[in-house]
């Protein structure tokens, strides 16, 4: 419902000694695409630190590697959020290798915290409306 | 049944913005924890690959964040193995903070490839015996 | 003489607790420069190793840290390499925040390794041309 | 004058395609070096900043590179600094690889930022009296 793409490079610092992409840096992808994901809708997520004092703390992540990524290869990043969220926000994340072929999968879960109060809190309105205008 | 326990400083190369260790750094910490365990049975991971031309790559991995840790904290790794794996090797990671508190967990699996015929194949005997004379 | 720019944002993965971008990461800055500063004359440094048999470890590095970088900002990574090298190359490195200030130089020699031999080789006769036609 | 010695691992999160510790890493090895010579005269790092509300940005680095560091390699990292430091702190290390063979040197100066006037300070004098008494 509510998909983005975003091309990111392997780089030799994110390789290791088998000569793929190391499975930790699969994290870093997920991030690259929500952040992406959001600015794609209108949002700025330091501007949402920053400004609107809201956190989004990682709560789970599930990973799977189907084939590696190796290095120099432009990977793409499709990220998506199937819907509006309450109390916290679940990006499904498919990553393609440069023959556009799919060889990762990951679905983050994350929560808002207001930084004032320490506190959850529920989907902040300025994404809210966000997505609701990008419908 | 095979459990094991490492300490790891959470470094400030390893924060983020939040001050937390980042959530991408976990799997790192899953990383130290398997191949200290491995290594406390008696096996190198670096000979496994070097001497004798296996690769352990992730197939899945799934993370609950369930406490931040800070920087300079020293960790606690604890790393499970319930049984003598056949096809993959499950490992079940318990991170605690300076506190002792449970902050994390991961679940890992790998699997078993042959460097030559760049094939799947079934747990070495070398872990298979270090495993058995463990018990 | 040969320069060439490229544009990278600060994620949040390579920000530290001060809400920088931490110091070690820098090395990842002239990492990307200096192969786009490649690409950009037509050579592909994967190419280089794995068709060409051509490794290029640094020898060097001096950093100078002016400024601080900071989360989300758009950096631009500008690389120059002076004159056609002879036994080792050096590139000049200059990295701008987002408000186009100068935050940051460094200077990285490396040379060039034939992977067969495992010996030092003078410039490959491939990026020579290269930066010839480049002229 | 005041030395520490400190022991790191090489992991795989850390090796690169050439199955070399990646060059940019090295800077996290000064980190770990600097904050364990500083515990080792009684100095929290972590306190310095949180406590006492002081920073240590770093000003610029040199980095010469002897020979590759390799996979699972327990690396010696010995962190000198030869006087009392005024306006600035210099720390000199040396990294010796698992056969005690020097690898590497890194030279970092570092000023001291007072957190809440963000202006630089001179040396505190938690650090200079911690010095003094460790002569």
């Amino acid at each position: 419902m509510f998909t983005h793409e975003f091309k990111k490079r392997v780089r030799y610092a994110e390789t290791d000694k088998m000569g793929y992409l190391y499975y930790g840096r699969y994290a870093t992808l997920y991030e690259i695409g929500r952040v992406e994901w959001l600015r794609n809708i209108g949002i700025s997520y330091r501007e949402l630190e920053d400004v609107h004092g809201v956190i989004l703390p990682v709560l789970s992540v599930e990973s799977r590697f189907l084939k590696p990524a190796y290095y120099d290869e432009e990977l793409t990043i499709i990220s998506t959020v199937n819907e509006i969220p309450t109390k916290m926000i679940i990006f499904y994340h498919e990553i393609l290798n440069g023959k556009e072929e799919k060889i990762h999968t990951g679905i983050v879960k994350l929560f808002f915290i207001d930084i004032k109060s320490n506190k959850r809190v529920s989907l902040p309105s300025l994404i809210k409306n966000a997505m609701e205008s990008a419908k």
